[in-house]
């Protein structure tokens, strides 16, 4: 079968690689460990050349941080708000040391807040292009270590913010006095969602208002060494959904799509009950699909079947 | 002049050592680098014993986190509300290997959120003794690592509550994307402003939906890599005074005590300005002068002069 497109998602900690048909069907891929922070001797050119190695000579197109300041181009931020068109308009071509064309999609930036995203971008196209209704009045949320809230109409990404909800927990287990000295975590519901009612009972004063609270309901006896994790995390993504509500990303009975699977995914459904939020999950393979529909919109394949 | 009682004031990094007279004048004074984190060779009893070395056999009483979990002797908090003569008849007593009686102090703990403080209730016990008008009706703040805003009501700590404000910027700035690869911090005011107004314009949402901004303005080039710190700083000693202020634990046009010194209280008063809140310094020697009051309620010492 014809390979017509190669589409690398290339992150931080991931390089990913899909082989394309002429329908934009994936026929082969391929996951690498070289994120752009853990590339082989070598560099970009040598990681790139693994990914794509005895792929034919078509066009390549890559997201994420391989445009970033530290990736291998740095490829601007386009403004909000903004379309699949304009995001094709402004891919940055590079020839690459074995000689083939890379087109490297450009992260969006928020000018109003400002805030930015890189690689998210193509995972919203591929949500859109997959649920109409989504791309023409909805609402996306790209939950991790820094959780996008993406507002889409009329198929334009209109504004977003993120929330360092992932990072923050991390830091707060890791290296805060709340996390000091613990045992190793166990899993408990009933901890998690008395964080998230912490988190969203506490009003327009926030959950900073009350983290201390992991200590002090653990020193109470109240709360199990081995669950101030499960609680912290339940306070954060929390805070995280009442942020969303305050600010107006998300109305209480809106249907909000949560792009990405797992445990993850799962803790911030159950936190949304909480809220009389639904989360719904979007379709999974969203960034290999918006790969294909932004080089499609670029014209770097042809969508009519070839020989 | 005869020595009537020994104060110590022993918290996780710091031991300060008090003589005073039969007034409660402070005599002699001495600072060991003997927290209850950093003890000699021979633990608790050895920092005691350089602690007092040559002082006459006088009761002995102490504050701070001596009386934790991982201090000297565990002193079960006094819940809220509670007033000095509550705080010295909770006094906890134990002999020294050298056969002193040393009265350990208890933290308190607000049982409503539920929160606890060792070692600033004596603080506490100190500024209202010296500012009967804010022992009255006041708010006491006492910023830093754990900051704590303390309401007081007729001579009582009717309850208060802590923001992890200067653990959470050294979290963010030692292991957090936002304090990644930065060059050496410069002083900013104007950085510093940004951070404080942007907080305060979250409103509801607050200061963690804004706190990816230290990034993204960063990378938009309006903020001097260099000037993130002070970025930081405003925008999470900002949102401290916005949560105050949402929670009601301080209004408008209170009059707020602060008690320290120092860079960071004039940050405090920088920053409460952009809210219309006036922050005033209360007078320094708190704690000593508290663990006095504490012992001359609990009959440590007699008041009388004595020949």
């Amino acid at each position: 079968m014809n390979t017509h497109l190669i589409g690398l998602d290339w992150g931080s900690t991931h390089l990913r690689a899909y082989r394309y048909d002429s329908q934009g069907q994936v026929l082969d891929k391929r996951a690498l460990p070289h994120g752009i922070r853990q590339l082989p001797e070598g560099g970009f050119g040598a990681a790139f050349a693994l990914a794509v190695e005895a792929w034919p000579d078509v066009p390549v197109i890559a997201c994420g941080m391989v445009g970033s300041r530290n990736g291998w181009r740095e490829v601007p931020y386009l403004d909000t708000p903004t379309d699949v068109d304009r995001l094709a308009d402004a891919l940055t071509a590079m020839t690459t040391p074995d000689g083939r064309t890379l087109h490297l999609v450009p992260g969006l930036r928020d000018p109003s807040r400002p805030d930015v995203m890189r690689g998210e971008e193509t995972q919203v196209v591929g949500v859109a292009a997959l649920l109409p209704d989504v791309a023409r009045h909805g609402c996306l949320l790209l939950p991790g270590t820094h959780s996008k809230w993406v507002s889409l109409r009329d198929g334009v990404v209109t504004g977003f913010a993120t929330v360092m909800t992932g990072e923050l927990f991390g830091l707060l287990k890791e290296h805060s006095i709340l996390g000091a000295q613990l045992p190793p975590a166990i899993d408990d519901e009933h901890a998690f969602l008395c964080g998230v009612d912490a988190a969203r009972d506490s009003g327009a004063a926030g959950a900073l208002s009350r983290v201390f609270s992991a200590r002090t309901l653990m020193l109470d006896g109240s709360l199990p060494p081995a669950s101030v994790p499960d609680y912290l995390s339940g306070l954060l993504i929390g805070d995280e959904l009442r942020i969303a509500l305050a600010s107006g990303w998300a109305t209480p009975h809106d249907s909000i799509h949560m792009v990405g699977e797992g445990p993850l995914c799962d803790r911030y459904v159950r936190a949304a009950a909480r809220f009389d939020l639904t989360l719904r999950a979007a379709p999974d393979a969203t960034t290999s699909h918006g790969l294909w529909r932004i080089a499609v919109a670029a014209g770097l394949v042809s969508t009519q079947a070839t020989a």
